[in-house]
């Protein structure tokens, strides 16, 4: 019996996507509910992430909510918007400006008592503005600690709303505080609560030279912290936000692999930016991608996986998966 | 008697940034007469590079270059917006679609025109839209000879006006064709026209792991081809754009030695992107830090460092450098 | 029927592999002889590569070129050693020392020698210690005039022998001379002369950002010049040197794809590093890889990729692979 | 009156250097009493650090603690080799061969119980060949629990000798388990062992896109865990071990300032692989470099720039750094 998983992706898939050279997006403007149209035309995706403050605000929440339920969609990930008003140039929850960070942690709590309402229950912060560019710019400790405190205040502020935090090694800024799997982890260590976890971009883990298995292992093993999941790919240098499964196959395949293992069994979200292609196709193709994958690992077989890893012969994994591959 | 050396810069460092995380800009919008009166600030600024499609078009030539002479300024360079209106979506130079070609020529053939009136007299394209994302996506032989034969077409248009190519290796496509100093100067000596040389922006220098002084060196031996120089500061992995000098000082410092060694005497134009700096204070400081390195060359001399290339003997060289710069 | 593809691997496949960590190898040393008799336990595999200065020299040329005939092996291909000799140590080809210079050219016109003897006739220059690791250390002029000149001296010597040169990045030096395929083929044109062109090493593609499948094509378009490959994998920041197609399944399939379409009719040549692997074992299993993803390529027909080109819709591609690979 | 600040180097500077290329070495080799008397050349340099299993073994230690005694130089850190033994080829600390663990534990214990007989009292263990290569091949969970294992055991055998443990992101292996600032505080935290800290080699923090300044402030805020520092520069894609402070000027105050501000008071100790240059100049002149920027705080003043640094203005940071240095 195939195992029912479960498909999401950003809102914003659906849009129009916009880089620092055609600030206007490449392709036309579409409401909201259009977007949610895109989202239905894709078979099996069944949730979609929105930013508060873009797609929800204190006016329309419950509004949208009712659409995307007529919709037949469910959210899967609120996103709090800490990074796309200028407000927060130089920082949100490292600002040291003190009434910035207060609205930044009011912000994610307003997202966190919405999702509690709606029953989507998780909220996924991004400091994306928090980091630095030049030397001598930032105080970094000051900025550690302001995170954490952040983080705790809003942890505490409604203890079963899951708080996944995402990382990210650089852009916009040349260099972003929370940085890596391990510094994230160091965060979430820190913070030491229970409703406080990690959403894995993938793209960033490739951006930052990690293996994105190995990321998995590593959430898995310091607090099974792995609470959501965003997929992409790109060529380990930038945060490309290509269709998952673009690049790396093998590796994605790795990636399926331990999350399987681990037991992995919340949202598959994708996170893309498809400036040039239609989001529709592109997230209908991903999914096909993943789940062909998947087949491949049940082709494979998980036991015989797990055996060619106890050989520590990595030219006998190879041909475990040649053979199932291209056979 | 120090030599007199013309500054420039970018006329948008004067204005609002935009990334694509804030589509909307770090900073209020400013017109381009404010963005004249910002360059007007800046002491020893005496250019600016303006971008046909942007600040100049049909109708407002004119207005513009006579606004420009008014505030005391020169056009150091005109550039052919070819890369921030969606239909370039999938590129200009070298797109399929033969009528986006044609317009894509034919706004260089203007720029040209334009340059030409105004004394500029040099125009400098970027075909930033020009390449590819995924695999199985670009026809390389093709885009090639579509560039070629473009180039081709606009030097021999105006024979007396520069073309300047500039060259990136990826942003906004995750590999661009004219990626890196050997093709463009691949490029350059296939088209084989006089006026068709280099834009050389020593970030996207940096960003390909290219050294900007070698660069200098080879755009010297491959045909005297070094038109005009864009100067900014990374980090190698991106072009971050930020204030020259800022990040790699002796590797500046050997840029400008050779510059001075070939005999550079066009304009040293800053091209930057001031996201949360102001963009006054931001070229001001950049052109302080070219004069100071300038002079630290002239403190040390042209032959002793002429010499101890000669030496052979990197550990004496990094020596001359901090007697000069620490002592 | 399936098309006869000749494979090739340098001789250290089946040695032992040594880093600057474990200097005395990962494994026992083996003789050369030891190491044909692995050449030859791997089905499909008909060439080795011997490095003229290690495994042949004045002395016992002969009985080598014996001893491969006997074994049934041929040579695809003689490279003169240019880099492992601690007198190269500030370069050969470029290096500052008359001397230096001369002594290396000579090295490769003996290889030519041989080469032509032989029946190989083809030797690949790699001018691994042409480059510098320090700023002010290097005069890049009087370097690249070096290169040229040394290039020229040795193809005009033996003009029907082939000289494929072979381009990298870093390492040893942290920035080579001939670094990148534009480069390379600015050097290449240069020089002028038929018998000269490249060894397309894709592991030195991927570690300088390029698309294998672009140089590939642009080695076809200016002046065919592909007359041998290099195959390995990495992970885009290091030449790795790992089993082709081990980690860049589809980018991969794309390089075979446009080796197909230009013809490529020369040897596949493996050059890996397998300082923990079986060398055996693991130039086996690269041939099944290569010979795998070929079949695909029959499978999925070279009109249909070409179809899909045309298109310039990348998810219509990524759709037609995944068909062809995962269903 | 100017600080004093113990400055030192691993042994190795002022022997032979050897890469996988060249692996008999780029100079002469040199015995172990040569390189001390290389090192006692160098003016202001009072410590050397050894391997243990190289420089030292269970026969030589008292011999070689007399010779360093009375060559007037102090042993500055003891390295448990750990890396350069083909033994080790799949790992130390973290080998599935249980045997092979033990030996490794027994290693750094033999150094440990050096170290405090000769006051040293301090030895740093990298896990260099604790990683893995290609995907499928490690057991990620399995490996990091006998990391954590392997170093409480080492911690507890002697709690009042010092574990510095050095983290690298790739090299020996595609990628290494202890890889970055992130990852190895969270080790470090888990072991939660006062005697245990970290080594921060600056190269290897710039190969993994850190601030070495933002390192040193997270080693503070994480437990002040700066144990030892190791010294060199590159260009940021690899460990190039090339002479400290020869490519990053300003990277490198901002380090010192913050070693200033942190209080670090432990050796300055150089890690350099000075394959084609004079050890003792090499180190001569990093220590030049080192004093002259640590001169150049003491002129701009430490409050000076705690107080640009609370501006949050980067260009006048810059400003206040090019005041102190071109003027």
């Amino acid at each position: 019996m195939e195992k029912k998983r479960k498909f999401s992706a950003v809102a914003v898939t659906f849009g129009s996507c916009a880089d620092r050279y055609v600030l206007s997006g490449y392709s036309p403007k579409k409401s909201f509910e259009e977007m949610l149209d895109g989202a239905k035309q894709v078979p099996d995706l069944s949730g979609v992430e929105l930013v508060w403050g873009w797609h929800l605000n204190d006016d329309n929440a419950d509004e949208i909510v009712e659409m995307i339920k007529n919709k037949g969609l469910e959210i899967s990930m609120i996103i709090p918007e800490l990074w796309s008003n200028s407000k927060w140039w130089k920082g949100s929850f490292a600002a040291k400006d003190k009434e910035i960070r207060r609205q930044a942690r009011e912000r994610v709590k307003t997202a966190m008592t919405l999702a509690k309402k709606t029953g989507c229950n998780q909220v996924s912060p991004w400091f994306g503005q928090d980091g630095y560019d030049y030397v001598f710019q930032a105080d970094y400790i000051a900025s550690w600690d302001a995170i954490v405190d952040g983080l705790v205040e809003c942890a505490d502020f409604l203890p079963d709303v899951r708080l996944a935090v995402e990382y990210k090694i650089k852009e916009p800024r040349t260099h972003n505080f929370v940085s890596t799997i391990g510094k994230v982890l160091l965060l979430i260590n820190e913070v030491n609560r229970p409703n406080v976890g990690v959403n894995l971009d993938i793209g960033h883990a490739l951006q930052a030279y990690e293996s994105m298995a190995e990321d998995v292992a590593l959430l898995k093993r310091f607090g099974n912290k792995l609470f959501h999941l965003h997929l992409n790919d790109n060529y380990r240098m930038w945060d490309d936000d290509m269709m998952p499964c673009s690049v790396h196959t093998l590796e994605n395949l790795e990636l399926l692999y331990w999350l399987e293992k681990v037991g992995y069994d919340r949202w598959y979200s994708l996170d893309v930016f498809p400036y040039r292609e239609d989001g529709v196709e592109l997230a209908t193709e991903a999914i096909e991608w993943l789940k062909g994958l998947f087949n491949l690992l049940d082709k494979i077989g998980m036991n015989e996986i797990e055996k060619v890893i106890q050989l520590e012969d990595p030219i006998k994994a190879l041909k475990l998966l040649r053979c199932a591959l291209l056979q």
